[in-house]
């Protein structure tokens, strides 16, 4: 067996490989991060890499290209879209600022033959702590820290410990971080503490996609692979990092700064975020290792930001319904309203909260990444070149988002795709498209549309300029919306059921989710994605599962407000009822 | 300049040195242990190594050679003394046993579609804990833990956290480690937390000492050396790290069974231990960094055992006055008896404990090594060999340890030695040795033992056998010891003054020390080290500090007990006052 000798560049890790690995697979070896989010299949041409030294040093697809020799490969930097506004700001704050870490600033007496007192106490009385707890590090400094500025400090205390003792005063700046790991996308936003103001936001894609679109194929990596945990913990940290200082960056701050952290997913992904094995997840009956709020150091989980940082992982609730599901219920507030909410927060999972005077439930359907547009053909996230809307008439009339040349469909514009496909008489009830011969009755500009081949199968193409790939929805995309339409709708069913409510005593219906900002209110119900209630009552509130992290970040209170509603919420398991798998059979067509 | 391999085995471990360093020098660099009591001065033989590949494989003082070509040394394995039976086992336990960490055998439901708890809410329910805080590590390995033996598992619960989770029953084993870190001396005990029985002693010489006999010296290197503290901190960390596998090997258990340490020691040693700058311990106005309990993690400390257990070093009083005082008042439990009693805890330095009636006054003074024996030219520990006893009549008798041919004198020999030169009239009133021209008028078998040379100046034969090297006591010896015992004595009477008692308001003089073991107490009052209380007030109470660490050990209560007595005690800091000086004067004569 031949070994190869890889080296990465820009950051310089070299891996020697054994023949027959792709680059794709000795990337992931050497903990390199590299978009693919086609799972190796060579369709998505996000894993395009460079390889130097040779004659043509044209790109090439890392999951597709064998190491035969000695390779130096260039990678291109991921992609961080940084946001000074975000959805994460929209939410006033209606709670009292209380992050649970302080900053101090003293001036103490200094020592003298009268006053003895150990450099400790000397501290700790300043700050009228009882208990003295500070991390070996820090007690290890702090006759450095006292003495630079002549017994001037700052202290940061918090959970009655103190994490840090700066020189001087430094209690105007102090940082953190809110965090919402989706399957699919990684939102981050750095946030004043004092204030309560969102400095930035930025996000990119989850980089563990290279191992599969949903959390099933990702536990699925971590049980055929022995170092499959740590590959994808260590790809969604390293997201996070990097996330986190481009943050710093463009506050001008460093991000040792940082001093706390948030952070919502769903369970599967606050598993792997804490490097927890999730393989239990996978099958019945679903067990989490853990669902109660977790506090570690942000050295413990290999956040590069100030070593003590305390982070804390939201409480999950289930096996499916997780942190992030819990974020979207804190920063809605719908536990503590009067009234009958639901909150739907359709992503690659879609989970469902119903609220009635106090009392929840919830349950997870398996909404598929069809949202998020992963398994779609021409699925994208909602960027540029992105269909997000579409008029089906005599011909069809698209919306793109950046008004730049269609390079796929973002999750709302595939739900307004078939919206109008069904209405136009082009798939009928059953889900089913035409092929050409059948829909002789239709106009021949929408009529020519419809076509077969071997890579799409039966489709109907959107968008087409010559020289350029045309961009199609298939059968087979229908499908996966079809499937996950009436899961979410079958879920939405079995809550109203549970609680002993209908569709009419529903007071509002809350789309959460980013997805949830962009949809089309009428294509929703008209696909009966959402029960027949009235448009009026359809209310967008964003990414209401990162903007509870960010609740959580600034709110004592809040984190002990969600660790007793991940307690409390009802989890209504649905893979062991029928009435669920009646609910959904009725609900699939259109 | 150049630079050289020197390879140290049987560690195997490697280091470049430059040109010009001592092979001690070298080692000190690698981090490995060697002894060398008299601080490279080649006298005391300590540091012999083998040099391997040479012709001549003789063994070298590693304080006398310098490397000059690349070199395998081999290191001698340090000296453990291991007893079965120990002064830390004397002491009855008359309080309740409660170690703070304890093991909970647990048979845990397991989980169903019915229940679907996360492993985490199981345990914590089964363990009846509100909030569940466990290490990263111990939740990442949580669901091997509870599947390995079907869900019946052993959690270890301090403070409120899982420190541990084992598979099966393990509720039967739980081993603590009892420290007592002298400045020449370290003791450890390894104790059976469940029934609080001392499984086996070890004791060694503290590794520091190469780099001096005393704390100042000990500082001084951290002071003139900018990597001085990481080796001091490695030094005595290396030499409870052999200490603790000697034990655990005697009572044939893995170090990785050991689950809580207490710790006593000098401030100093306190502070070098936890990897604390001692700097500005040594001069006024004597600060210490921390004088409070401190509570860490073995791995934060590199204690070689389980890696989350709670080290308790326990809290110090004042920069000379430290944990191993806070253990004697501990153990012997002045601070809660009625009536006035005094602890003298005399090692390299001499602490003061004055009890009246629940109020405590505490000094420490510069007893010096002359009790330990570090600056006696044949000064060495209570070991075989050591002259103990001494009577001097016609001629001189000798009691020596383990009935060998007499090595050195140990600190109780010393004063027994003094105490009979006095009256013989070999030394005077004001300390002096006669000459041998002064001492005509005593027998010559005891006049022909008085000597002068350049090497010891004037001095006293004790023991010589033909081609051995004779022991003696020199003048210098007694100047020494007279320092000493006039600084304790002056001590004692600064304590009485201040809480306005004499001499004969004392129901007890308490000796502590390993060297109380051994006083002769007329040889003490003879000598003015103590005051003069009739013989039967003076009780030996053998390692009181070293118990006070067992009894910290086993006892949350006690080490909360410790906390509070440390903040109470009124330490009474000598070097300021007028009348210490006076009374040291005075006490200076026999």
């Amino acid at each position: 067996m031949n070994t190869f000798n890889v080296t990465f560049l820009p950051a310089k890790t070299k891996i020697q490989v054994r023949d027959g690995l792709t680059i794709m697979e000795a990337a992931v070896e050497a903990g390199i991060e590299l978009e693919g989010p086609c799972g190796g299949k060579g369709t998505c041409g996000k894993c395009r890499v460079k390889l130097l030294g040779e004659d043509n040093e044209e790109p090439v697809l890392a999951c597709r290209t064998t190491v035969s020799r000695d390779l130096v490969v260039e990678i291109p930097q991921l992609e961080v879209s940084l946001h000074r506004k975000s959805e994460l700001t929209q939410r006033e704050l209606d709670f009292q600022l209380n992050p649970g870490i302080r900053k101090v600033f003293l001036k103490l007496e200094k020592p003298s033959l009268e006053d003895q007192s150990p450099d400790a106490t000397r501290l700790g009385n300043a700050l009228g702590l009882d208990r003295l707890n500070m991390p070996m590090d820090v007690l290890r400094c702090l006759h450095r820290s006292l003495r630079e500025d002549n017994f001037k400090v700052t202290a940061s205390v918090a959970n009655g410990e103190i994490l840090k003792v700066d020189a001087g005063d430094t209690s105007g700046q102090l940082f953190g971080l809110a965090v919402d790991i989706g399957t699919t996308t990684v939102v981050a936003a750095l946030v004043n503490l004092l204030t309560g103001e969102t400095l930035a936001t930025a996000s990119a894609t989850n980089a563990q996609n290279i191992f599969g679109a949903d959390v099933i194929a990702r536990i699925e990596h971590v049980m055929n692979d022995a170092r499959g945990l740590e590959h994808l913990n260590k790809r969604v940290v390293g997201v996070i990092n990097r996330l986190l200082t481009k943050l710093a960056q463009a506050a001008e701050i460093s991000p040792e700064e940082i001093m706390q952290v948030a952070v919502v997913g769903n369970t599967t992904m606050s598993h792997l975020f804490l490097g927890l094995d999730p393989t239990y997840l996978a099958s019945s009956p679903f067990i989490p290792i853990t669902a109660h709020l977790v506090r570690a150091e942000a050295q413990d989980l290999g956040l590069e930001i100030f070593a003590h940082a305390p982070v804390y992982m939201l409480p999950n609730i289930a096996g499916y319904v997780g942190a992030d599901t819990v974020g979207v219920i804190l920063s809605t507030g719908v536990h503590k309203q009067e009234g009958m909410r639901l909150a739907v927060d359709i992503g690659t999972n879609g989970e469902i909260v119903l609220a009635a005077s106090g009392k929840l439930w919830t349950c997870s359907t398996a909404a598929g990444p069809a949202f998020e547009g992963a398994q779609i053909q021409f699925g994208m996230r909602a960027a540029t070149g992105a269909i997000e809307k579409v008029k089906i008439d005599q011909d069809v009339h698209l919306s793109i988002i950046g008004k730049a040349p269609a390079k796929g469909i973002c999750g709302s514009g595939l739900m307004d795709i078939v919206s109008e496909l069904v209405k136009a008489g082009i798939v009928d009830g059953s889900g089913r498209m035409l092929n050409r011969e059948q829909a002789e009755h239709l106009p021949e500009t929408l009529r020519s549309r419809l076509d077969r081949n071997d890579a799409y199968g039966t489709h109907f193409i959107l968008a087409y300029e010559p020289g350029q790939e045309a961009v199609v929805i298939t059968q087979k995309d229908v499908r996966e919306l079809q499937l996950a339409k009436a899961a979410v709708y079958a879920g939405i069913q079995i809550l109203l059921k549970e609680a002993g409510l209908s569709v009419d005593d529903l007071d509002q219906v809350l789309l959460a989710g980013a997805f949830g900002s962009y949809i089309d209110k009428e294509s929703a119900l008209a696909l009966g994605l959402l029960p027949p209630v009235t448009p009026d009552k359809i209310v967008s509130v964003g990414n209401a599962a990162g903007a509870g992290a960010k609740f959580a970040l600034l709110s004592a209170d809040l984190r002990q407000e969600a660790e007793e509603l991940a307690r409390k919420v009802i989890h209504v398991e649905l893979s062991t009822r029928q009435d669920f798998q009646e609910f959904f059979m009725d609900a699939l067509g259109f």
